[in-house]
């Protein structure tokens, strides 16, 4: 067990053995194999590989112009079009970190996201002049705008316009690779639902193990071509920003999820592959008729942030999709799981179908190790698909850990593995499901009642297009379910026929005491903000 | 660029964040997700990836019981069986490395090979009795037998046999992952034309990702079935001894490359991908009518070590199957390149077609860098399809080196890269294209010649089964060409013809002078043995 054995002895590493490991070397690799191949289409443009690596040195050498190298931040705010899809190679080319922002955000949060991740240049989009102003008025910071004929109007802030800076700089700038693949390439915000949001540091290992097994996963190779449904900036596309290009396949852009602007980019340029959380699922599903253009292929949609439920699974099959279900977090570069096929499910009923894919299911073959563990302790729960435990995984594509904030680092790396949160049990096929955020399950006299299992059975209301459940707290219970519905163009049911459906289709006590009608609060990449409908429960309480 | 930026304050490496890179952490994986599935096929006997990892936890036990741990050699010399598939994962798990023996090597070889990596242990297929006789009589080792039913006899060597052996092992034994991804984890010997064969050194981040690598360019996924056409001890399978279990497919091992085994397997066991020489599919190809046995689906055929004739292509299409052309070296972890597909290579003829898809192609995406470069300065020759250089790579599945062999490896390390010693041109559209080896290109009257090119066009004359071309020394000329050639079963070509046809389809000075008839000699890979025909070559001068 002598670490200087004969297989260590004069075979150290060496140029021609070792390199960092780095997703900006896809780019390299696409323009040097299929140099014409389109790799971008936004609208009517059509950007080849070779173009899209010459646009991005261009960016790079730009970068390294104003000083900026290793260990800078770079933000971007800007939708789904090509200037920010080239900043995930153009920002990690000179050695900095890129910091694309969450384009829904008001201009204080961005402010301080600035100020946090200690920006040196904003390329912004220029639909974003307002929140650019309010935010650099917070902290100041040089701008460039990009300009976008598909958004139309221009504005009058930054200091040169993206196209023009580009033109400018060399497309044949020698970039240089990581010195360490241990070197953060990308700087993401959580949400944050209390205080200020956290920043998530990714490296470049992480970044280029999350895209190759992203792709093998998903099935990607060079005839993929993916529609950008999923914000760019949330995970940095769960890393398929880089992992399309790993297999020189097509990014399709999108400025704006909109279901008229879909079913076209599907049909006329053969998607193959997308990805969304289930509200994208059910916006396509709920679109007008008239929009809802066929398409020959079968699209792969990969879904994620919460579980798709088994009505938008079977109204998305019948629509040409397949959906896969994949699960996790801003702090695990996107997906860390997924629900992996079984073969003997192809015969089950599509209930039963859909009930096991709704599971969060098992880790990627690019993550170390996935398990369900008390909380207190740390050891794994049985796997009785009843026990609740939290999520955890560990490998490398886990996080560096938070900017600047190593005592919530502290708190989630506990006994080797990452937690995540969310509340699950281990089914004793060794897949996990997750059962409820910890602060989503409701405790109502005593018993544990999961949320998503009240709001699975909602959605499968004919009249039900979304639903979401909060505790609501009360004076004999401890807490009670409380279910807030939007109903579907045209339908109609009250309270009473809601409560009736859920004690028909589950235990009486698990059934909603309290009903609310309207539209659902979400953040901006679709998920329910169930915080707003705590409060708003408590409320109801108080009233 | 300051390395203490405030990306790297608190953002170390630990537990849930980072571990070595190993491709043992694939069968884990697994054994979780699939535990009922058919792991492994050999013969009648199916193995579930639940009793595979229990049995090379068993194995891995008994390792340790015996002592072996980092840094210790286990041989195994076997055909493609199952022990020899185990100890891809038990080998590493107790950090020992494993050295999978050519299996047509003589006694006296076996002995160097033993003795120069030092090896713990030996575990060897009955068939091998009268070998491992031979090499431990050279180099004392303590030998487990592993009996195979498909063989049938048994012999009476070893200490004991590999199942009772692995019964005494505990199926529950706790392994440790690698400490250093870096860590060596197996060992394969060159063939060695000349003197003693070297000895390749792989680590566990270079099998780990060239196994994502060959899963992702051979498109492989959880309903691939793998057929063993391809040695294991051949760069590991060309690491798919990995990758088929990262995919969780299905490994069919295989005793013995023979056509009555391999069509009925690809029938019975719906075969999806395969891998081998050439002389594998022209072996298939040839085989009597009786034994090609059709089958429904299409079979993902990869081929490397020379590149498949055109003819050998058009024959495998129309059996059903499909071809890939990889190309690397035991230094590079078997395949570093591949010819990727273009689209608009689908309307071309056959003829252009099948030339495009000889050449060795582009680097894989786990792979850092290709160059084709000036064997003397290192720099990169133009993409000109003309110009003759040195074909090289760089990037982590690049061997660590040979083993006790630093002036070897100094000799192919040059400039940042790993210096194959085959010659090539890049073509405009960068794909690289093997003229030959070093010493096989043929230099007549000033003008170098290639010999594959002659090959070639040997291949498409309707009477040649097997041809191979070497440099015959010539007073006049330096050197002509002289063709060695097989003609296939009841064909009738003389001499006269053979050098005709060649006139008739290439330049003149390339036709080859001299044609000798009769079977070629070739390694236990099936790769055609050159030195020996350019010893007949010289001899037939002598004469």
């Amino acid at each position: 067990m002598d670490a200087s054995s004969i297989f260590e002895e004069g075979l150290g590493k060496e140029a021609a053995n070792y390199t960092p490991l780095s997703p900006v070397t896809f780019l390299r690799r696409a323009a040097w194999v299929y140099p014409d191949k389109t790799a971008i289409v936004h609208g009517s443009r059509r950007i080849s590989y070779r173009e899209f690596y010459a646009r991005v040195r261009r960016f790079a050498a730009q970068l390294r112009t104003r000083g900026i190298g290793a260990g800078d931040t770079v933000s971007v705010l800007a939708p789904n079009v090509p200037c920010l899809l080239e900043a995930h190679y153009a920002v990690p080319m000179v050695g900095a970190v890129l910091n694309a922002i969450n384009s829904r955000l008001d201009a204080e949060t961005v402010g301080f996201i600035l100020g946090h991740g200690e920006s040196k240049l904003l390329i912004a989009d220029a639909e974003w002049a307002a929140v650019v102003a309010g935010a650099t008025d917070i902290t100041p910071v040089p701008v460039i705008r990009a300009d976008d004929p598909d958004f139309g109007a221009t504005a009058d802030f930054g200091e040169i316009e993206y196209e023009d800076w580009l033109a400018q700089g060399d497309p044949e700038f020698a970039w240089d690779p990581p010195r360490d693949e241990w070197q953060a390439i990308a700087l993401n915000y959580t949400s944050g639902t209390t205080g200020n949001p956290k920043g998530v540091v990714y490296h470049h290992r992480g970044a280029y193990l999350n895209a190759l097994g992203n792709s093998l996963h998903f099935g990607l190779n060079q005839n993929t071509v993916y529609l950008w449904t999923l914000p760019m900036f949330h995970c940095n596309g769960w890393t398929y920003t880089w992992g399309v290009t790993a297999v020189c396949g097509t990014h399709v852009c999108l400025r704006r999820v909109d279901p008229a602007l879909i079913f076209p980019l599907i049909r006329d340029e053969r998607v193959t592959h997308m990805c969304g959380a289930p509200i994208v699922l059910t916006m396509l599903i709920h679109a007008p008729d008239e929009t809802k253009c066929g398409f020959p292929q079968t699209v792969e949609a990969a879904t994620g942030g919460a579980a798709p439920p088994s009505a938008v699974i079977q109204s998305m099959e019948e629509m040409g999709f397949r959906v896969t279900h994949l699960y996790g977090l801003t702090e695990t570069y996107g997906p860390a799981t997924l629900c992996a096929w079984q073969t003997e499910w192809d015969d089950l009923d599509h209930r039963t179908r859909s009930e096991k894919m709704a599971r969060q299911g098992v880790h990627y073959a690019t993550l170390d190790e996935m398990a369900v563990v008390d909380p207190e302790t740390g050891k794994s729960v049985p796997a009785d698909g009843e026990t609740i435990g939290e999520l955890a995984v560990r490998g490398n594509t886990v996080m560096k850990g938070y900017l600047k904030n190593r005592p919530a680092t502290d708190k989630v790396f506990l006994d080797g593995f990452f937690r995540t949160g969310d509340l699950a049990v281990l089914h004793p096929d060794g897949y996990a499901e997750v059962k409820d955020r910890s602060k989503d399950i409701i405790i109502s006299g005593g018993e544990n009642i999961s949320s998503l299992e009240i709001e699975d059975t909602l959605y499968r209301h004919p009249a039900v297009m979304e639903a979401a459940v909060v505790a609501r707290p009360d004076e004999t219970w401890g807490e009670t379910p409380c279910a807030y519905v939007t109903l579907k163009n045209g339908a109609e049911a009250d309270a009473t026929d809601i409560i009736a459906w859920c004690r028909d289709h589950m235990a009486h006590f698990k059934a909603p005491k309290t009903v609310v009608f309207g539209p659902l609060p979400k953040t901006s990449t679709g998920k329910i903000q169930k915080f707003i409908l705590r409060e708003q429960a408590k409320a109801l309480q108080d009233s």
